[in-house]
């Protein structure tokens, strides 16, 4: 510990020479239902490319408990008897400018005074102000240590009424009701069905999502499965048997891991909309996540149901157990092709970086297709049939499908084009973010790349000048696995600031192992459902003075 | 042939209507070489995209014999001892401002007037100027009639000298002494090694490209290979013995056949040097061509030769027969992943289009490898083994390689780099060509696309407006197969012409099936190398009043 303190006080030190100017932008938290549960606080982060050393510096910068070297202000939790505030009363302290309040249990803070001194950034303490701490130190576990509770107790001002109930929002006629509790940080697009991204400050922070954080893309109320009844039901080749297996059965065939990145066809849908209108979700850039998965490779359960590879196309069809009031399923279908070969890793996931699976991702069993887009990875999974054509669900043949520009809601034929499988090259900026102010001097920028098919990125291009000129950005963690290049790679360029710039236009582009690049623009691509959006992703940010 | 006369009577009477102006248009014949040797006139258009129909189509269009209906010129053909002219001479009429003259065996023939009326369109016609008929006749079999040949006779204006043999320009010294004859419609890039492209009017003329008018890409000369005494040799496993195969053991493999589109990575360069110098060869939109290629499957190849696929990354190895001055091969080397998979058809060819491959194209053995850069087909083929490594040939390790804009020869790191394999999504446009005039009222664009590693082409989107608005082209033959659709789409849309319109911006772009697409502009791909082109294709027309 002492250590780690000497580790960190000249940095903190600096800090606290600066003087304690406004945060340039505050994230407004998620506060939809506080009843937070604490989760493990040790994640299983076992993904090919995690670095022990970044998980040492993140550990670094986030110790609070360095900082008690430092600042010099009095102490507010008094001996009386404690000062009572509501819910509501610290919600409504969530800026620089009303000051930023949090809680931990049932005590609250005023921590205005140390936003500017968090080691790891305002931008991510922000994202808690207004509402508690706990879903933020269940990500980050560095801050579970005796020496942070004490720099807090610092600032304690008093405690949560204890007639204050944490909200009940959801009605239980509400199809809704039985949704599970959500993480705060997530950015919401809609509540009912749940459909929310991390925010790009949390996005690329760790190689691996964690599942608190991971985007949620529901299309229907989440069901709510016991898992000592659960049955999966995979139906036989004609004149066969279908098989109805239990959990235990799933975990009897041999257990496959492999780390997969999934990517919503929305995902930035939201540019595509400043171009022209779309009908669907307005995701940023967060509807992508990374987790390391496991469960029984979907080849070995249909070999067991009796099924093989035929000469004749045909598809494995996936039904959830989330269904609308007509009882209709959300459904989904793959080649059979690409399930039967086990080179391809299509997996029925019972785990999630090491845990069972979150009710929002499927619990407890869902698909995962590594290199296809999130929709097929059909969550709750009730059903899987061989069928001569795709499925008929509507999302497989009214939607998530990619179609000209001229194309619109009056002359779109979804039966003239194919369901989106594989997805095409991706990328986007992290940090800084866009209408940031940044600092002069030096400028870092982050982000993600991603390719579907298994293809790997080879190359990120960096412009801050809008695309005239390119610097190469470093990619982070190992080489992919060639043709199975499954999960995104981080990337990161740090590059002087030209001089003299009071604005920067930053850009970036992917290439994949194939050569496909990025297209540059936005409106050639554009469509009527705003999927697919992969043109070249850009921020613009002001230099300080 | 009555019904073909009636068939295009209506259009050639409005032909003969039209005053003879110049064509707008004069495609210089590339005269290398002219003692051509007529191949079969049968090819077998065996691909599984060409259509009867447009075969008799083209059979009509071409079908010269309907023009005695209309033409009222004196024959020139004289019962005197005939005029006698030079090859040069002839040679010196390639333009309609000097006579269009052409050969047919010793006979030549003053055409100028009926270039404009030649029913497959005088751009066609132009590519015969000043030279022999007997390669395109070789090509469109519907010109070899009696009845054509009596139109012929009615432009004869003489002999050709009978001292004046075909000219042999190549030394016996050279190198290249031996390479062999070249059909004259190729566009030469380079004499020596030779490097050919077709015409953009030939090259989408079908589906399958006859062999005499393929494509070629050459890096040294062409080595002359006696059947006979050729052996393959294929290195075993350690400690296992090689195979050397002669072409007889060859044929003994189950013989595969398919059909893949060839595409050389510089494509298209000559976009790229328009906005930068880059280092090689000035290839348009021709550097790509389609066959049906029949041979020995790799992968039984070697595993008659004992290897298997293993679970450590190991590569195939190529060399050629053709080499430099030092005696190294021309070499390459591809995944043994790929090599093994017999879903990748991976190919020992040893047909083109029906016939052995021509010497420029391999002859005895090449290697085809669906859905990957040209520059991995080993032509020549001479020694494949098993290696831990990509094959340390100068044009697997020091070129075929993407970068980044900024990169340059001093800054240029080729280990960062990937050896290009699969390309990516590609199309351009045929006709109209780029500064063509074209009549008001309707236009016609056709074009080909194309993507790498078996992805489908799903779309290609044309703009009569520089990329404003879109509208959807007719993708021609039958839909692709899953995952290995080897071959290019061809394509075309007729559409109106915006009214008052005195030119046109037309641009292409396709979309395959993991929906990538093509880039808008080529300054962001621009790279030292000038490979992988596939910026959106752009062609400006007139519109004539």
């Amino acid at each position: 510990m002492l250590l780690l303190s000497r580790a960190v006080a000249p940095g903190l030190r600096q800090a606290c020479r600066l003087k304690s100017t406004p945060a340039r932008l505050c994230i407004r938290a998620c506060c939809t239902d506080d009843s937070f549960q604490p989760q493990r606080s040790s994640f299983t982060f076992s993904g090919g490319n995690s670095s022990p050393r970044r998980w040492r510096v993140a550990g670094t910068l986030l110790g609070l408990g360095a900082v008690l070297a430092c600042h010099d202000r009095q102490c507010r939790a008094s001996q009386e008897s404690p000062r009572r505030y509501t819910r509501e009363e610290v919600k409504s302290h969530s800026s620089l400018e009303t000051g930023v309040w949090v809680t931990l249990g049932c005590e609250v803070f005023d921590i205005t005074e140390f936003v500017d001194i968090h080691p790891g950034g305002a931008s991510k303490l922000m994202l808690a102000a207004g509402g508690p701490l706990e879903p933020f130190w269940a990500l980050y576990a560095v801050h579970n240590q005796p020496h942070v509770r004490e720099i807090l107790a610092e600032y304690k001002i008093g405690e949560l009424s204890p007639d204050d109930k944490a909200p009940s929002v959801l009605k239980t006629s509400d199809p809704y009701a039985d949704d599970p509790t959500r993480h705060s940080a997530l950015k919401v697009n809609t509540q009912r069905p749940f459909n929310a991204e991390p925010p790009p400050e949390l996005l690329t922070e760790n190689y691996i999502t964690p599942n608190p954080i991971f985007f949620t893309r529901n299309h229907l109320p989440v069901p709510n499965v016991d898992p000592d009844t659960y049955r999966l039901n995979v139906a036989g080749p004609p004149g066969g048997q279908s098989l109805c297996l239990s959990l235990d059965d799933l975990y009897q065939f041999p257990k496959h891991e492999v780390t997969v990145t999934l990517q919503c066809a929305g995902n930035r849908r939201s540019e595509m909309t400043q171009f022209k209108e779309v009908r669907g979700l307005e995701w940023s850039l967060g509807a992508i996540s990374t987790a390391r998965w496991a469960g029984a490779r979907l080849c070995d359960v249909l070999a067991q149901a009796g099924h093989q590879l035929c000469e004749t196309e045909a598809h494995v069809c996936f039904e959830g157990l989330d269904s609308d009031p007509t009882g209709t399923p959300y459904g989904a279908s793959i080649p059979l092709a690409r399930a039967m070969d086990p080179e391809a890793e299509v997996l029925l996931a019972y785990e999630m970086n090491g845990q069972p699976l979150p009710r929002d991702h499927g619990f407890p069993v869902r698909v995962v297709v590594p290199g296809v887009v999130g929709a097929r990875h059909v969550k709750w999974l009730g059903r899987v049939s061989v069928e001569p054509e795709e499925s008929f669900s509507h999302w497989q043949r009214r939607d998530y499908k990619g179609f000209s520009p001229s194309v619109d809601w009056d002359t779109v034929d979804f039966d003239s084009a194919p369901s989106i499988q594989e997805l095409p090259v991706q990328s986007a900026i992290t940090q800084p973010k866009e209408g940031e102010t940044i600092e002069a001097g030096e400028v870092t920028v982050r982000g993600y790349a991603w390719s579907g098919g298994g293809r790997a990125v080879v190359r990120v291009d960096v412009s801050l000048d809008g695309g005239l000129t390119w610097q190469v950005a470093e990619l982070e963690g190992e080489e992919q696995r060639a043709r199975k290049a499954w999960a995104w790679r981080l990337w990161h360029l740090q590059a002087p600031l030209p001089a003299g710039k009071k604005e920067l236009n930053i850009v970036c582009k992917a290439v994949d192992d194939s050569y496909n690049v990025q297209p540059d623009t936005v409106a050639p691509i554009w469509n009527l459902r705003g999927v697919l959006n992969n043109a070249w992703h850009r921020v613009h940010v002001h230099v300080a003075p």
